[in-house]
């Protein structure tokens, strides 16, 4: 009888397959996922540097590369954390990743041995989660507030935890929550992982899809000791079909990532590489990065409005600055999970909560997605989702 | 101070890196790589169907996709192992990864726990042996002949070892050494593997690069209980620079993988997936494999007729059929490491055999490459090799 890894008690697979899933019906309408807005893709220019790619260098698309990646690349990405987050570095520091989805991968190769603890935010990612969990660590959930994690509770879990290897956090625009962190907090943050000496993955795919009010400095950029490493990722600011992640720590660090990489997969494709920065040669990233803006403020928006309106005033949720998502709270007697199969039955699907808690609970919540869907479809799930919830006060 | 994953103390970095920066320099004349000839690279057609991707399909090329791969590849896949391997399957038995060489660290990931056991031909592939360390495995040497793993070894070690979680083998043109398994041992690795269960990754990334004789069939074409992984690419047939290779399992099987995918990366780029899709629908990729096989033959001769003319006679070396690379064996009392430096000053570069052995050892023989270099700078560079061998020879 075949006999499989330790990792898979685990590792039951698989909330986002069954959002993939339930995203691919076209009847569906799905605030489930985390696309990004298809009809913003820059197919025309994308196709235009491709073209380019291949005829000015044709054979290093089609060749192996190196380990870490396309050097011109690694410099664009350099150039543009210091630009966006005031992060002071170089390509050097950079390694590029099939996605960020594989810098959380890696992070936890890098640093966890089974039964390592894991800090995070409470709620967090689902798909860091799943990275994690096959390195079999365990997870310790930090309080959090609308101001991000709360000091004093970080702290009390720092003096009375053994092996701590790890804190993964989303300090802006929050996956589910879309909250980010306060300034003043994020300094208390840093302060209390230079005293303990814990490395910080500091995980950034949303941040510069800021709609109103000014950039937080990234953690990495508040980094004296080489602590944080810093994973981004041109998935939603340009396609996420090309899989193009990063990430930037210091040299230390990052040759344990390079070493995993190297076993892993050898490299990222060396034609979506050249072709992500032979597009950013050619046209401005930033102008489109704004039009993103433009579109996601004004779905978000919509979405908060058609909530106020038809969600009874019970329920509370998330304003966020930015990035893709809110998070719902029902009152705690409703359980999301158990709601969802009466919301797909009217045609409208979220994620439940209790997918974002590693350890569990907090099934009265849920997510929702604002970026892919059109004004029309936005109101009617809304209202759609109220109706449900209405239906299930007492 | 930061605390690494015990993973490190087995995973030291890096004969690929060190072999990558041999490559870089122009003036070397390196046999030490696996790259494919650069020139048969089909740029302009690969041009061609990126620019009908993204004119028929452009946002799906731009758009996350599912986990598994893009179907139509996996179709053409599964068509193409049905033509080549005789293996009956369909495209649900496929899952599309970044190389094979992630199908590597996936086949650790699924099946191996600190401290199991995974049995490899003696010598094997290194940057399998770097993948599978990732996961802190016990590794044990299969002794190999011409004719490919030898039963009555494999099972006195079946039959006395704990543990043993996984089987790892490459019958076509085997990395390092170029051998080709016989018909007769196919069928008795199989029935010992039947007969103790344990799952096979069969590594075939060379297969279709076969230059005489008739093409044998794959262990997964013989497996009759679901024991053997298939793992394919398209890096030596089409392009490396793309990062498409293959798993082929049984459904149970290939969930774990799948789940392993998931938490790694999500899937692998959209782009690259359909864009060699594509390939195939506008070209003829067996016509493309017919000139590879042409030319690869053409410097197996005369790599081989070089080292026969250079190479004093108490030097061995492999005949492939097939593939990419040759063995050397050298006198016992020459170390192939120590002898590299004397190389290198002459510009000459091969990987020492020791790299190939989990467990060390076998100081004596090399690896030689013959598929990147024209035929004049083959002959020098086996002309230099045989002078360096020459004074070492007591």
């Amino acid at each position: 009888m075949v006999r499989y890894a330790k990792r898979f008690e685990q590792l039951t697979s698989t909330d986002i397959a069954d959002l993939l899933a339930l995203i691919a019906k076209p009847d569906i309408i799905s605030f489930a996922g985390g696309l990004p807005a298809k009809e913003l893709f820059p197919v025309e220019d994308l196709k235009q540097a491709g073209i380019a790619v291949m005829d000015e260098m044709g054979v290093a698309a089609c060749q192996y590369g190196s380990t870490d990646g396309v050097l011109p690349l690694r410099e664009k990405i350099a150039a543009r954390m210091k630009a966006k987050n005031n992060i002071d570095t170089t390509a050097e520091n950079i390694l590029i990743t099939s996605g960020s989805q594989q810098g959380l991968d890696f992070a936890a190769r890098v640093f966890i041995d089974e039964g390592d603890v894991i800090l995070v935010e409470s709620p967090t990612y689902l798909g860091a989660i799943n990275a994690f969990k096959a390195c079999e660590p365990k997870f310790i959930e930090v309080p959090t507030d609308d101001d991000g994690m709360i000091p004093e509770e970080l702290e009390k879990i720092l003096a009375t935890t053994e092996n701590i290897k790890m804190i993964y956090v989303i300090p802006d625009f929050q996956n589910p929550t879309g909250r980010t962190w306060s300034l003043e907090r994020r300094h208390a943050f840093m302060k209390l992982v230079n005293e303990y000496e814990i490395p910080v993955m500091e995980d950034n795919p949303y941040g510069e899809l800021r709609f109103e009010n000014e950039n937080m400095p990234a953690l990495k950029s508040l980094d004296t000791k080489g602590l944080v490493a810093f994973l981004g990722t041109f998935s939603k600011i340009m396609v996420p079909g090309f899989r193009l992640g990063w990430v930037c720590a210091d040299k230390e660090m990052l040759d344990r990532f390079n070493t995993i990489k190297q076993g892993a997969d050898l490299q990222t494709a060396s034609l979506t590489q050249l072709q992500a920065d032979k597009f950013m040669d050619m046209y401005d990233l930033d102008a489109h990065v704004a039009k993103i803006q433009e579109v996601y403020k004004h779905r978000r928006d919509v979405m908060l409005a058609a909530m106020k309106e038809y969600f009874p005033e019970e329920v509370k949720f998330t304003y966020p600055d930015g990035g893709l998502f809110t998070w719902v709270e029902l009152p705690d007697y409703i359980s999301s999970r158990e709601m969802a199969p009466q919301c797909i039955a009217k045609k409208v699907a979220y994620v439940p909560g209790a997918s974002f808690f590693p350890n569990g609970g907090k099934d009265n919540c849920f997510r929702m997605n604002y970026s892919c869907m059109p004004d029309d479809k936005i109101i009617e799930g809304v209202k759609a989702l109220g109706e449900v919830i209405k239906a299930n006060l007492k």
